[in-house]
């Protein structure tokens, strides 16, 4: 896939106005997460989209200005850290494989000893923390991240929600399980409280969709984007995207939207074409599986219009 | 991806000698599989691979003219054969996910009440075999089938080994289990033994490097490629392969590979290259997980090589 | 416990006739059973008990002369031959826990490799018949099984109903699976069909409760009763009905009950008090878990007016 | 079962020697619980056995006045406390089945939506811990389960070891896990540590054989025995020992022993022979199961000579 002609710019311009009209039109959403209580309040009713360009273009429509918790796609900058960290050694900690159950499922951890399926999964992504985490504060991993992210997005602004993270902290039992066990069976090497302290608030950083189009660049190759870790580390985080990013949904998304993706319960979701662009979707409204449901859909229309698809 | 230059074509064909000339000096290749016991007797000293190009081009090194058991790897034949008979309502009797456990396990169809995770494990391909049958006659089936994959592969001599079929019959009781459950949970409109019996028959399906590159062909988008089934679903099954074609090895494949494959416990595999080209392996010693041990190192030797990966 | 005085059988004599008449008013019953097509046209409304005492002195009421197939129940008597046969050798085989799992899953098969968690599971029945009908003809094997059960009930008009074999042979695809299962991992000495053939005549093995309560006191560990099995062996065969007898309904059995025993398919539930009786009760419309609703709630007030756990 | 005659009484004295002398000479124990770090370093060459007949006659052999961490075996006295204080409503927050799985195992959690099993695995037991604990501090819940123990035991000097309760809070990840997945479920009142603590004072109960087999007697029905709690309650308590109460080896115990049994990892075994005696039982090493080894084996020769099966 080439980057984009002018006619195909204008193209795109068109279909995420399209977009954002077709969808407000749309009365079956879901509902908001309601387990971390700071986002159980958000308004249903918002959906933004913004597409960065391999050269930097950027193109929006909707409420591509709101920010909001990116939750659980954060995993994917904490995994690019986690690698750049121990390089092959996380496979030793983390698997590669989709697990075919939920994104906080435990039966994996108990069959595969302590092992997490992948690290998309909340499991894997508390042991790719506890590797940035490793030898230093949380404080100074938060630092990290943050500075990671500016970079790729180039924008100093973006930041952690603090509420967010105290909020998750007080209710993330179900984390506190996945940590505890992975604890037990001496695959984290601090305290479950210490790494979860540092997990939520690495979910709790807010970015708008123009942000997180922009800070998804670095998954794409091309000469223009910003290169933080070399061209094949980013080949395999797409392909763990395409595989484990939508967890036990990833292998709908393939079939519909043949793109790499990553979802989080904030109703946010970041989508890449290979060598073309990074695209942030948001909408909070989830599906039973805990995507975004107009999400989903407007990846697949724009999918669909673009050609986008990896897969020919 | 564009078509390739001469250069590159040269390139390819240098490093497909080279391939060969490098992975016959490997001492560590696993076994032949045994539960069929016609295969339990081919040599595990041979290696083949054949590129076609979305241009009809052939390239080709080692035993590339050996004809072998494509096993499993029909199962995309028969999902696309499927999917022209029936269409989207497949997707009520086949989920579309990983399964995250092995090929023919048969806890997935307890837990999921008799629909299989996808129609690359054997309860799926089973179930896609009892669509293609409905209504007819095994033979009349397989002569479809034979039908198919000959014109894809535009070699009218490609046929079914039924002294293979013959020996899986015989000894074929995981897969009798997987069908009777099947059958229990009424998503098998025929007795198991008739779907079995066409399903035996068409993984006994025997084809060399270059038929097997030939017929693959179909899954790339290309003017120049037989049109066999709408381009929308040759993404779709592309996709399928890429989440779910190595079965539980599936992950880690697209993380070191990156391009859609099928494999067979007869050593095969298939790989697609969108828009640029099919590529068939074959080495018959498996690893633990029943893929070719050489095939997956030539995959990744070919992709990593060529810059093939879809993603990026 | 001592045999029972003459004011305790003029009690028990009482108590029978009071459960009938108790029952009879009840509404909420369930459904017969209809997997098996012969069973699924039986009437609901019958209810049958009757009490085989130490000493041979015979209780009843109800229905107590109404033949009904045993099913499951047969369990105990083929896994009675089976240890006849080959001793604790059977124990390689078979194991000797709770699934924690329905009578007819297929999951615990999978994970244990081909070894059934008990043998009153259906998948180490399948086993235990497997056994038994060892180096010999299922007629032969049927004979056998006839041989024992009437010699146990001293009554010699015990038969089988071929009509319900045949109707479950038809439809028995769920335990085709299971044997076929076996089969795949070594765990079945005859083919999958010549197997359930067996099996599924056994389980047609047809009684009243009278019959069925005569036939149970060979688990009765008394001077008075048939000495078919040694004493060791009425134990541990008691041992397991307790744990094992109701499938995954055996923990809230022995809390209410507090008596081994061994449920059927066709509403049918054997009861031992050690030293003291053996007690048959019918009721054809089951539970979710696939009991008798009445059957249980007949043996919960059985067991508490006679004082009758083995707990004290 | 009556009460023991003299040559009976006789007959017991001597067979506890011959225990102790037999199993002396056996040299595969297994390990010491490692971990928990206080249990780590116990000699694994102790044996002490104690029986309290109804009458409250003791006899006793080897090291019968060592001094253990009881750990599970106080799950009884929990469960009869749990029970005491909020009655029948405590089977909505957790099962009577057997959970075919390890007694740690958090599987079961997950598929069941945070009801255990039983209340004899460790999920299980920190559920009905928190029944007890409802309303009021950990020292005072301690301090009843002190109380409770004392009076079925007659002796006020049994108390918790500190320092093993603080040695488990130290490394008890897995148990962590258990709490905060309960809590995520809605089935913990209070926060997991909280819970946690009590849970980890009360598992670290210290008795001797004699004080724990004088302890057991509450669960034996006679005039003679403390009356702690109603007849139907001690067979109910008893019934779910016999199915639960030595985990994924309940079935084996009930099929070789025949009797109700709890065991601790601090090598302890209490069993029950209703109407009749408390025995308990110590030696430290365990089997893979988790279970006393010689515990086991004591268990099965006592229980065969004295002709003690409650199945006949």
């Amino acid at each position: 896939m080439p980057t984009l002609s002018n006619a195909e710019q204008q193209k795109l311009e068109r279909l995420l106005q399209d977009i954002v009209k077709s969808l407000s039109q749309e009365t079956e959403r879901g509902a908001v997460a309601d387990y971390i209580p700071e986002l159980a309040c958000i308004d249903p009713n918002q959906f933004g989209i913004a597409v960065a360009l391999a050269d930097g273009t950027l193109l929006q429509a909707g409420d591509s200005q709101e920010s909001f918790s990116v939750q659980s796609i954060t995993k994917v900058f904490t995994l690019a850290m986690a690698l750049d960290r121990i390089g092959a050694e996380l496979w030793q900690r983390v698997g590669r494989e989709p697990s075919g159950l939920n994104f906080n499922s435990i039966i994996p951890l108990e069959i595969d000893k302590g092992i997490p399926r992948n690290p998309f999964v909340n499991a894997g992504a508390i042991v790719t923390t506890d590797v940035v985490l490793s030898g230093c504060q949380r404080g100074h991993m938060i630092e990290e991240l943050l500075s990671f992210v500016r970079r790729a997005a180039e924008d100093s602004t973006i930041d952690i929600d603090a509420s967010v993270a105290a909020s998750e902290a007080s209710t993330g039992y179900r984390n506190q399980a996945l940590a505890s066990f992975l604890r037990a069976s001496g695959n984290l090497h601090h305290e479950p409280q210490v790494t979860l302290d540092a997990y939520f608030h690495q979910c709790a950083l807010a970015m708008n969709c123009v942000q997180l189009a922009r800070a998804g660049r670095f998954l794409i190759i091309s000469p223009e984007t910003p290169n933080l870790i070399p061209p094949r580390r980013v080949r395999r985080i797409n392909a763990l995207m395409m595989t484990c990013g939508l967890y036990d949904a990833a292998g709908d998304f393939a079939f519909r939207v043949g793109l790499p993706a990553k979802s989080g319960v904030g109703g946010g979701l970041l989508l890449i074409v290979p060598h073309v662009a990074s695209v942030a979707i948001w909408s909070p409204a989830l599906n039973a599986q805990g995507n975004s449901t107009l999400g989903l859909k407007a990846a697949e229309m724009l999918a669909t219009e673009m050609g986008w698809s990896v897969f020919g």
